[in-house]
């Protein structure tokens, strides 16, 4: 089989482009070893609990799923009543990328504020959060957020926290989508807990897949008291694995150790890198903080159309001419540079400004 | 990690007690070559969709899943109409085993019949096929059958082109819930196009975790034009991996060549070596045909719980006293005879009768 | 417009046939005074509160809406989890005559059981009770029952008492389908707490479309505390009706004084007259106890079809030859003798036999 | 029973306070003859078909249900296929009002788009109506337009047919929440069929209630072949009345004749009288145009209060000091002018300008 790719390392489409990482291959040929059980009541999925209780604190429930839609979909359904409505950006994925999924599996009803970077506050909270006790509006539940976001930007531990603490005093729960959720902790330089159990985060869904594994994520709750039956909700959302081993060998490779947090932080160090040096290319102009493993920019069509030849990423906004650059564990120097190479080349420009984009940029607690 | 199971190679408890084969895991490390496109859009997913159009025929689409609750799911809310039904066994894994999975995901009802062996008939189903036009009732739309089905029997193919003329008699489309559907060709010593597309089967799901991989199944649908947007359903039913090349190579690894056959006989071999042995076990009494992978049989209680101190199988019936016996790719033939062992010991026999259990007794074309 | 039944007070298709009772309609008009809030803010759905709250209980929430499919869809969603499942008899009307709807707009999983005469029993119930904590499995959460059945018979007092203790016993609900309430309640002399409240039911839905009303049912909560959210998932279900004051004064016309008894007590009797009746016509048989208004026979396909030429019913079971009569409020003992004189007719009678069918033959309490 | 309103005829809260006009009432008295079909199979539904098809065109299909969410529901989840998404206004009752019942009951994903009078344009879709073809975002297939909208506006005749035309370019329905239709007809001066069949509209969902009913409105398809199922829908959706006869009738009194136009063409001519009284109290500014039966202002927060010691009106948008007032059939000149009065005498003024509300002020072909 050749690679689709003609720059094999080069990928800016998406972090799910990307592979697996060795270590989390290894780990499931390690647990390919006779018989288990199925369904979870295997010493893998066991021992993943534990891991991740050690992440998230003792009370944490652990459950594997496959992706991250299915994980979305089972830990909201848990956190909310079944008149219950979610309040979250416009642009959140649940929102826009899961085909509804929300809607139809789970009869939630999203309630959307636009945002300027991707994140929430209690004020923009507010703006749907409202009408509790009145039978005609689906009755917001909870907040969901993305972290980090799905334009590359980080709540902060404060940010985090005050709302948390808003959504509590208004009697709703707070999901996090954390699909990307160890690009945030090695942005912050934080651990998991200060960042999610810290911080008043009731139930999280951790990002495996596109830090490293095949296909692997988990729903954590944080507090099993305000999300009941997630067991029952996991299997009748058809999320529940067989050789459910395997997906906890994947989520054990990476957190158990460090892993996740050396593949997160590589992918952020790429974007920065990235980042840092896209914003000398004339023309070229970030829309959002680099606070992730993602770049966000405005790029001239001509530009984008010439870069395209060889590289590959998504338009984010076709109106404004904005574009998406994703970064991953697998992201190598060498790529970002050719990336940029090309970025110069077709803007006129031979050769970086001295002194850009070169080995060690990345700001400690930046990456 | 320490292997759960004190038998490492004997548990009959289920064929997803497994792993996986290690052809499959090798794929994995095959795929796992750089970038490549997310969401299917890879050459591997490609490539199986060439693989399963030639077992399958050329119209097939091919979609690939995770598990058999949202292969089957996905399917089914394919083929029938918002306001339709599904006729099935009252075993059926869709109707017993799925928590609800196709009614709250899919809004699908199920119209239940009791069967003798797992299998419909056209007699049965009209038991629940009717009420066609009438807005009070489900309409009936579909026929769900599971091959081999949930008790180890396997549709003969004439059984499968009379059910499928007669469902399509009444504009009824036919699923089949094809978790062990290599098993049900191995026994028929037919190709899966006869077995399918063959007898006019509008969709089937194929089986892929339970025959030597770690989770993927595929949806393939015959007809496409009975069974229009499952790529949206599929996205939407929370089914859609991000890394499909993950899945995609996996069935690969057993569709391409004959690894899932191969898996398959031997499960079916060793069924049928340990059917021949419990047939001989004093109060053991075989209770449906081996045509597949599983043997179920009336086990006294007392008999029962002694051979469980060592080895492990579920109930199935437990007001029968029945119990189910499962084998699996990864069965071993010492296991099997370990396994009669400890029966004939328990049952207070200290040797086998002379020439039953012994290798080679499977029949050609029986397993 | 001219009426469409050849017999204008003759029908005895189904007690949907007839029209409102009188009283019914003046309190329509009664109620169409000036202004009033809407969404039951008014002083007639207050009033109807107090009014079924004697009937029920203290405690008892009330929430009117249209009809009996959503009545039965919003009480059962109020009182099982998101993963519950419904045990309910084979031929319960939720089962079978509201297109899905309790899956399709509930989500709701139904584990059928065949029943002999339409009632449950705590040895039915178990059939399908069980693997309670076992993630494949829907929950058992609620038994359902009809009070009075499909088939026109009627749980006693202590049948009733005697499921809804199995129930609980095993941590489940207690739904009754009440459409027909009326007629169990006139059928056994009890009043409506004694057959609810006092047996330990949780929820009922209350008829008043079929008793005389014109489309009208009341959910009743004995205790809240087991079914919340009702007000959230009437509305969320499409029940809540903007002018309720005009549900709830049909309701009001019924039960704010006897006129509830009164229709349900005549349509008793006359089906009790009829069951006399046609029990002597040749050829007939009755296939279950009259216990309310409806009349189940065996009828052979000739006669049938002969007085078919001038009367309206249903057949029930066409392969049984069984035919159902239905009586309601309004139906007539003209009426009634009519139909009786048309199957002697048609069977080759002139005459009844002396001393049958004639008027006062109606036991006391049996009514 | 006493009238909850302390000025019985002058409520401006909702037109759901109103009764019921006279001559629905008698017609529900006149379908109180006898016993008749169920389930709309009875002359007055009948009739209801051929009134509504002079109305609406003779291809049109007509369902009567019995309220606006349940005719929503069922006429959007007949327009689109499961994958389907709908495009509406940001305020629109469907996506505000109604408790996330298109989500939960049909599986509806809502696309919203803020307006600033209520009404969507081809550009405003175009916000939304993208991504076809992409299975990660919810297929826009239909767009739903409330006629008149939500604030009192009205859209005209060429606005209906572009957004039609653009919705049908794009392979997408048009869907009317029509709970005010008649007061847009009455605004615009033309006939149902100009403004629903003429412009292009597939499904259409007849106000009945609002418009003098108790509660009635008709799912009224325009093209069958683009809403396929809309019985079993309206069934499986709790919609179907029984004695449908009943809703039949009112929307018979309404629409077999001109009821329907005298109702909503008084309750318009009042919202122009109270909305040219409103304009010249200081400090009242109107915030929409007033083209139906509603008026929408800004007025000081002390104005407000002091109005509503006596008067019964609501909130629309709290932070700017908006509120809603409506009329209906039953406002009358009186009420109106009491209402004006109250906020003239709280604004300090005695008397109104001369010249200003005084009856015939309403432009013909305003009303």
């Amino acid at each position: 089989m050749t690679d689709p790719s003609p720059h094999p390392d080069g990928s800016f489409a998406s972090d799910n482009y990307a592979g697996a990482h060795p270590e989390v291959l290894a780990a499931l040929a390690e647990a390919n070893t006779g018989f288990a059980p199925s369904y979870g009541a295997d010493p893998w999925t066991a021992r993943l609990g534990e891991v991740l209780r050690g992440h998230f604190g003792d009370r944490a429930e652990v459950y594997p799923v496959f992706n991250g839609t299915g994980a979305n979909v089972v830990a909201l359904q848990a956190l909310v009543p079944k008149w219950g409505a979610v309040v979250c950006a416009e642009g959140a994925h649940i929102a826009t990328d899961e085909a509804g999924a929300p809607e139809r599996v789970a009869g939630l009803k999203l309630l959307t504020v636009p945002t300027v970077d991707g994140k929430l506050t209690p004020e923009l909270v507010d703006r749907q959060a409202w009408g509790f006790g009145e039978e005609h509006r689906a009755q917001p539940a909870a907040v969901s957020l993305t972290q980090s976001t799905e334009v590359g930007t980080t709540y902060t531990l404060e940010e985090l926290h005050t709302l948390s603490e808003h959504a509590h005093s208004l009697g709703m729960r707070v999901h996090v989508d954390g699909a990307r959720l160890a690009n945030a902790a090695a942005h912050l330089g934080c651990t998991l807990r200060e960042m999610v159990t810290g911080t008043g985060i009731d139930a999280v869904c951790v990002g495996g897949t596109k830090d490293g594994g095949l296909f692997a994520e988990a729903v954590v709750v944080c507090d099993p008291a305000v999300a009941p039956g997630v067991g029952y909700i996991r299997k009748m959302d058809t999320q529940l694995a067989s050789k459910t081993r395997f997906l906890s060998a994947q989520l054990l490779a990476l957190y158990d150790g460090d892993l996740w947090l050396r593949c997160a932080r590589h992918a952020n160090t790429m974007a920065d890198r990235l980042a840092r040096g896209l914003a000398t290319v004339p023309g070229v102009a970030l829309t959002h903080p680099v606070e992730a493993n993602g770049v966000f920019a405005i790029v001239p069509a001509a530009l984008a159309g010439a870069v395209r030849r060889t590289h590959h990423f998504y338009d984010w906004d076709r109106e404004r001419g904005e574009v998406r650059l994703m970064c991953s564990w697998a992201t190598t120097e060498e790529a970002v540079d050719d990336l940029l190479a090309a970025f110069r080349r077709a803007a006129g420009e031979g050769s970086p400004p001295p002194g850009l984009a070169g080995p060690g940029r990345a700001e400690p607690g930046q990456d």
